[in-house]
């Protein structure tokens, strides 16, 4: 997420009440999670077993419950709860705001694109040209959607991640400030779920065409001219490459990647990364030939000992 | 179900047009199915098998297809279909009525609670304070929805519970007069569908939190403090303890039991109850360390006997 | 898919302005896709490897991309681009219309029949007596709903088959042009997706019974008396007859069949077709029984190698 504006270390260390190691107009340009930190943004991070990651990451500020030695060109903003801070400043640049109308008078809508009846368009919303959004469609503040998109319908862009840090009193969720990113040519199936990135976008590259009832993770980016059947879960944090196929009912780990022109069979669990170029299937994952062969391999042991 | 005040025997009888064997002022407090029976309330059984647990269950009121001997401190009802007259009861006391706008003038809504654009909200549904209620949920008559909840966009709470008797002429549905109930602090993700209790309640227990697409059967128990991750389907009359993980994608046979603290990896199929404070895998159902080892082994045998 | 009237093949030759052998005044009925196609209809192929197919098919007219002899009482459409031209004819005789509210004016509606807020029916829909639709549902255009139908709030019928051409510049869909019908006395559960067929009919049998979130696929015929549990998935073009029990999240391939009155168990991939009257697990799919004595006799191996 990037602020409108450019923040001083100040300004954000005014806003979450909270001590600074740094210049104090040293520039701030947004605020990310881990996966996805670039330069100029704060990062928090609010266990040791991860401190090293987060100063050597390409954070420029880092938001940590301890005061460390301050990498050099970088700043530090130190909290006794970071994750609580970081939810603070999400809030403060990117607040819930009640719709008052069901298609929001911010949202942007292209030349000859269809809003069905039914449909909710938060703020913030960009919708190009040439889309059609089927009835009762959400999509929430912010998504950017690209030309010829096809929306089915009860289709949800932009829910909240599935997030939360366990506190002693209960779950406590990680304020989603990202983005749904649909680019040109996409089509999405009906009663699909696109969730927003917790901090940067969730995108569905040009030409992709996703099936019904397929629900996408925060911070996924899925490549141009893939295939994915109905009823597939992508994780969280998934990279997966152009002209991938993924068949019904698959499921995937998050951060995993899926390499280019992969096909994943019906029902796999990709567990892990997976190479280009392959056909997998099973669940843990295997390449699909092998899989196959094991399965035959066992039927055939299996009767060469009954009839032994 | 409990009805709003209490009724007579010889009342329900009249109703039903049925025989009766006890006091015609016997109180009757409600009407329950077998799992969830308590005392004060009928409940209904059609096929001996079934009669002596019907007869000894916690029920005050037996609703049956043959005469036999009174409990003591109980009555009965003598029907010749138990199962068309209980729906005869449940429709008397909790008809369905055909809504007149959007939101129920009926509907009780707390303090700060936000409720965006096209949401439908049923007759006697009572939500708490500080809910989000996101775009075109759904929520049916006599839902219960504590404080801090927040419920993503297209989610449905209290369709009927998928419970029908096989007839020649085709299949007959029980009615489902019970209610769904979420208690504070719960969390559910975009595209859900929790569906009512038969006649009790289907009930998500404190500060627990649901993904997308995830579906939670008729009188169904979770405790508190768990995660359930996108696409995972819990049967019907399933008891999910405190503080359980569950993973996407799983599935459960209805009517088992999930003990405190356990972790069920992605995909699995909960066929049996399983303990807490584990980790299970596969279908059907194993502790995830041995079907992991036995997977191994496998695959170990294997490769042994190309290499003999 | 019929035309409202019939057409002559110069009328269409011009339409798609195409080169044709055969007579001017040809007689032509509709169009349909080759899994579906019927007398009087125009069915389109573009590869050689399905010429013979589509020249043997019960279809008159031939839409083709190769001057080939003419069978005889047939006709042939020369086209450069088959599937372009067969989308041509889809759009002109069923071309989508923005909708301006949302029950169209051309939706016919049972006595009786209960529409709760918020649906969206789309035009010439008809939807027959003592029926319920509940809140947020999507019936798209042409969809037919039979008496005493039930359909559970936010489910979606009539969204279009995920079918499309990999061509070099991207994905170019096949326009669906066919319908979905839902015979007498089904009930569908909440946030289902019912694809509308290709060029015929999606359709559910008389007094099936349908759970949450199940997707079933384009052109898909489900006989009567069926039940299917929650979060299952049915492909295109498969075939279920009657009195078939699905349990949750069942995946099907497409164009397979399920013999009457067989029993599919929770989690099963159907990867082929399979008789009626027996018991089915696992994925690649076999016998229940088989499939459990497998998983038995491994682990009694694994026992007795790890005892020895």
């Amino acid at each position: 997420m990037k602020f409108n504006n450019y923040q001083t270390l100040k300004q954000i260390a005014q806003l979450i009440n909270a001590e600074y190691i740094g210049d104090d107009n040293f520039e701030i340009l947004g605020i990310n999670e881990i996966h996805v930190v670039e330069k100029g943004d704060i990062v928090f991070v609010d266990h040791p077993k991860y401190y090293d990651k987060a100063l050597n990451s390409a954070a420029t500020v880092i938001l940590i419950n301890k005061k460390v030695p301050c990498p050099v060109g970088k700043a530090l903003l130190i909290s006794d709860d970071p994750f609580r801070d970081f939810n603070k400043i999400t809030n403060h640049f990117n607040p819930f705001i009640a719709a008052k109308v069901s298609i929001s008078n911010s949202a942007r809508i292209g030349e000859n694109t269809i809003i069905q009846p039914n449909v909710f368009i938060g703020n913030n919303v960009s919708i190009g040209q040439n889309c059609v959004i089927h009835p009762n469609v959400t999509i929430y503040d912010n998504s950017v959607i690209g030309n010829n998109v096809t929306i089915h319908a009860n289709t949800v862009l932009g829910a909240d991640a599935f997030y939360y840090k366990n506190r002693s009193e209960g779950f406590d969720k990680l304020i989603s400030g990202g983005r749904v990113v649909l680019e040109d040519n996409v089509d999405l199936g009906a009663s699909c779920t696109i969730d927003k990135g917790v901090s940067g976008d969730t995108t569905i590259g040009k030409g992709t065409k996703i099936d019904n009832q397929v629900h996408i993770g925060h911070d996924t980016k899925i490549g141009k001219k893939c295939l994915i059947a109905s009823q597939t879960g992508i994780a969280g944090c998934v990279i997966i490459e152009d002209e991938v196929t993924i068949w019904g009912q698959v499921g995937t780990n998050s951060g995993i990647t899926i390499g280019k022109g992969a096909v994943i069979l019906g029902q796999t669990g990709v567990t892990k990364s997976v190479l280009g170029g392959k056909s997998y299937f099973g669940t843990p994952v295997s390449e699909s030939r092998e899989k196959l062969k094991e399965m035959a391999e066992i039927k055939r042991f299996l009767k060469s000992r009954k009839n032994s």
